[in-house]
């Protein structure tokens, strides 16, 4: 596996994922456990809510986000590891049979101050739909190695 | 079920909800799901990674605080919908046996300008363990209904 370090890392580079399927039942199940609202958990219920519709919950959304992340390209030396986010929006609701992929733009990288063996790369991650719809925008900024010397 | 409306939520209120053990099988299996790196799967590994030991995927804290969220006495008119995250920062290790608890300070109330019926309502939410440590913060807007007049 190549892995890659802050030195391999530049503004404006686009890294992009393969594709998951959104399960109907896995929908629900992840709302069951941890977002249990109706509009997550019964069709019938969706329908008359501000969703129109079952959705996923925006935490299972950025949890699938981080699951195609991490089987991506990007690859950074010592894993992907958020120091923390900066936004995240989720501007339309995913749902069953859904075709998620991910699009990540390198929009900063900087060394630390601090710590002179790692630094930050701020990513920002478009999920979006198999119909070229975004669903969700996330900018996180990583922890990544620099290039041992 | 008691529902909060816009105009029951005011800056400096505060919610604390209940408590949410974390178990070290769900630790590893949410990470075979959605976070597959060997500091959130495997003991051994994990002991020599930057976490020092097995940790939570920061995607299974946040949806840990969902859940927390929803069961405690929020309880927005409409549900609890975000219309997205100004922050999410993880600032400690999710450890195997911890019990969180989330304390939601509101920010911020302010009717929308477009929809007369709703507004948002800023919360900044924090993850402690039982040593009472912040492992999260979280800051969010949610969109909540205004009181039928």
């Amino acid at each position: 596996m190549v892995e890659r370090y802050l030195e391999d890392f530049a503004p404006g580079q686009v890294y992009v994922s393969g594709r998951l399927h959104v399960d109907r039942d896995r929908i629900k199940s992840f709302a069951r456990e941890f977002d249990p609202q109706p509009f997550h958990l019964d069709e019938q219920a969706a329908r008359g809510s501000t969703f129109e519709g079952l959705a996923a919950s925006g935490w299972h959304t950025a949890a699938m986000t981080m699951r195609l992340l991490v089987a991506s390209d990007l690859k950074p030396a010592g894993g992907l590891v958020g120091a923390g986010i900066d936004d995240l929006r989720w501007l339309y609701p995913v749902r069953p049979g859904d075709e998620l992929r991910v699009a990540s733009e390198v929009l900063d990288v900087q060394p630390s101050k601090s710590r002179p063996d790692q630094g930050v790369v701020k990513l920002k991650s478009t999920t979006s739909n198999q119909h070229g719809k975004p669903v969700q925008i996330l900018t996180a900024d990583l922890i990544v190695k620099r290039r041992p010397t």
